[in-house]
């Protein structure tokens, strides 16, 4: 019985660093998933790796890297919000209308990820396109 | 004619400077919309101003201080979820549970704004309350 224990004991522990090892080798989900979690919550990389590691099967770590495009377009999308105060002047005020904050943020992401534009220089361009409308009398 | 044009010119300009009169009166307007606008769109705190006080009419004017304390809330839990990751860790990855995400946020927001903690302590706590969740087995 014990030895049965230890069996699925090993068994487990070998999945979960053969699943470690999937993610680990994934130079996009440690650059644009792993490491930006690690420092939002102060913890050793290695740490939050075992974390997904644990959490997912076998299929979802390889699927892991199609959700974390999605995810960094979707999550830089709102920090394009936050930073050019697109939440206030758009969502709560209504001096920007949602269609053109959406045109806006789309833009932002865009020059950033797909064009490669540093972030604050895609930002800079929503700046202008914000202060177009808003001073549009 | 012209007199007509110039009175109308006139009154509109005076309508302008009352409406921005009232919202510059208004300390909790100025320090949690119009300053923190100013500093993302890079502007001068009178052109924000100018710019509310041009696209609201009297009425909207003072009821802004409404909307502004809705958007603070709604606006400070969007940049929770950007600077604790839980865009990614419960939007996307699906580690934590929405409803978690949903109390560690009005959490931290709640212990910014009502209780008065810096930001940065009430995200620690945020932080702590992360970890617990994802270091369950």
């Amino acid at each position: 019985m014990t030895e049965i224990v230890d069996i699925d004991k090993k068994y487990i522990e070998n999945s979960l660093k053969q699943k470690m090892n999937v993610l680990k080798d994934n130079r996009f989900l440690m650059d644009e998933v792993f490491i930006p979690i690690s420092k939002a919550l102060k913890l050793d990389v290695d740490e939050v790796i075992e974390i997904f590691a644990k959490k997912l099967d076998f299929a979802s770590c390889y699927e892991l890297h199609a959700y974390a495009e999605q995810a960094r377009m979707g999550c830089l999308g709102r920090k394009v919000d936050i930073d050019l105060g697109l939440c206030w002047l758009s969502d709560f005020f209504g001096l920007i209308k949602k269609e053109e904050a959406d045109l806006i943020r789309k833009k932002v992401v865009e020059s950033h990820l797909l064009y490669k534009k540093p972030y604050k220089e895609a930002l800079e361009e929503g700046r202008q396109m914000i202060l177009k409308l808003l001073k549009e009398e």
